[in-house]
């Protein structure tokens, strides 16, 4: 009999409820020959608050030995801004060597839209999660005073850059339009620009059936809002992706659909799921938080353990259940997460 | 009698086309005793050609000696990506110190925007325009090996931001709605992100009638689709405007009528005018660009310059003759700016 051994992490605000819902749902999609164990962790504003801590030496031990993690949410702004995002979030991203975030856009049917018109979207986002301005490189001298210098450097690497270009292009083959984009701003940020450019169409020779563009990130999120359904794969540097999924996310049904995968796809970290959406303090404990995104990147999370069956049973649930929602009364995050766990079981 | 003495770059593609449409305006909308005096400069690819020069310091040298600059648009695809952007545009910028990047969004009757609904758009993006990544700090080691490394600096300083962030409070001052949005992303760039919010809350003691808030940059392009009327004045870092500027254009009817002001409030140096467009090479020379952005940007140069009536009379030209656009055939490039003229000088 097989077996899935999940770290799950709840972490602050609406974490607790989404995840809940996810879990409930991974286990009514997951065969009964699959023995699903799960392990709960801590971390979050809480827990730095009682000790502390964000993330020790101790705790990548135990998540290490884990096939995958689930996460919520981790903030909460009685913790100074960055302190968890760089002690937990980013700190996990880097030690598990999370080099493919992975972040798909489908406007599913049903589902309203800030864009006028009927825009059709279905595209992923494959952002470097490694590198970049992510790195924590740079520094401040003379703090505080009027002479304050502050920098921030943005590392980028041949191996980080090509391992995940290469993932892309590999992820665009794959797919029926072959279509991928690097997205950069190597008009201004030209060392790292051309590093990116370069590399991009060195490893394009390897993949002629896939049709490429450039295009700069100003540029970039023009052709988001106006004309969406030109991208199918996008290739890009963690803080464009960080900007441009976030966008993404809100013209393709809002970031209570938007799941995301932080991917070691060489396995030798498990690799970390999460919906896009924050801990969200202001509605944390109502129920009112839509757990779609959690359960999303549940399917994400199956997906990349080769369980693609069930997988699609989510994605399937979710469309189903994000058809029939116009004009319905609001649910509560437990109703949804009931519902489509009732779908992908039935 | 008064003067103006302007000097004109009207640059690569439809950079021509425009600059003619906006000096139309300008002559049509200025005072009796103004006399106009405009030197053109043939700055931009086909000098690069030719020469191999981009800017040197005679042509620093003369642009100094004129009251302000308009330029079209510089850019061509067979000049490598970054020459001419590092070369001319944000090298002005910098010797010019055009710290104040002015980029004003307003959704105008009559106007189409991607967005659904009829979105109340009236907000200005203040961009600091002479640090951040734009510095071209950084370097590559080892180029074009699979060991290739490149950075990008980030240069931040008390100084640079302080200023900035004070003319963006003036502005927010001087507004009915009084509300100013600092845009940063100081949870992941701590060291850049904490100069930023400190020396924002430390200027907005002295605004106390001012109301701000704080926003992530990722969370500002979601709210930019979903509630654009939520501005009012943004104050930014210069990659950060950079990108959201696009976006703001996009949503507030296209970057055909989106100006800026590259703005040297001390006056040390001539300030720069110009549609946030590039040189669009694929209609250039055919008649069919709008000229609407660059009349706005000599709207924005006339009110640095004092002349508020004239620049208010261009706007207001430019309000009626959008008003007018729906439901007629296209209009040429001089077309438009004749019908602009008739009605400044009307
Ligand atoms: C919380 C923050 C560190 C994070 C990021 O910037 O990557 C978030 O915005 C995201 O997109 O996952
Ligand atoms: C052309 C480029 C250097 C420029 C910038 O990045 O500032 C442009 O995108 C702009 O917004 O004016």
């Amino acid at each position: 009999s097989r077996s899935l051994n999940l770290a799950v992490i709840p972490g602050d605000g609406i974490g607790q409820e989404v995840v809940a819902e996810g879990l409930k749902v991974l286990s009514a999609v997951l065969p009964q020959d699959v023995k699903l164990e799960t392990k709960e962790f801590d971390f979050g504003a809480r827990r730095y608050h009682a000790t502390g801590e964000t993330l020790t030496d101790a705790d990548v031990d135990a998540l290490k030995k884990h096939d995958a993690i689930l996460l919520g949410a981790i903030g909460d702004p009685s913790v100074p801004s960055g302190v968890l995002e760089r002690g937990f979030l980013l700190k996990l991203r880097f030690l598990f060597d999370h080099h493919v975030n992975l972040r798909p856009s489908k406007l599913l049917p049903g589902v309203a839209t800030p864009l006028a018109g009927e825009p059709s979207i279905d595209f992923i986002v494959v952002r470097e999660g490694t590198e970049g301005p992510y790195t924590g490189n740079g520094g401040t001298i003379r703090k505080g005073t009027e002479h304050e210098v502050a920098t921030e450097v943005s590392v980028n690497t041949a191996f980080g850059v090509e391992r995940v270009v290469r993932d892309a292009f590999a992820r665009a083959q794959a797919r029926p339009r072959k279509k991928l984009a690097l997205i950069h701003k190597n008009n201004v940020l030209t060392f790292a620009g051309h590093l990116w450019t370069n590399v991009f169409n060195k490893v394009a020779e390897e993949f002629p059936d896939v049709t490429t563009e450039y295009m700069h990130v100003d540029a970039a999120t023009i052709y988001l809002v106006t004309q969406p359904e030109r991208f199918d794969v996008i290739v890009t540097d963690n803080l464009f992706g960080d900007i441009i999924t976030d966008l993404a996310a809100a013209v393709s049904g809002g970031i209570g659909v938007a799941a995301s995968g932080n991917i070691n796809p060489s396995g030798d970290f498990p690799s970390m799921f999460e919906p896009v959406h924050g801990s969200a303090p202001d509605i944390a404990g109502q129920g009112k938080a839509d757990p779609t995104a959690t359960v999303l990147s549940v399917a994400l999370l199956l997906r990349h353990l080769g369980y693609d069956a069930e997988a699609a049973r989510i994605d399937e649930a979710v469309s189903a259940d994000l058809a029939e929602r116009t004009g319905k009364p609001a649910r509560s995050t437990s109703e949804i997460g009931d519902a489509l766990a009732v779908r992908v079981a039935g």
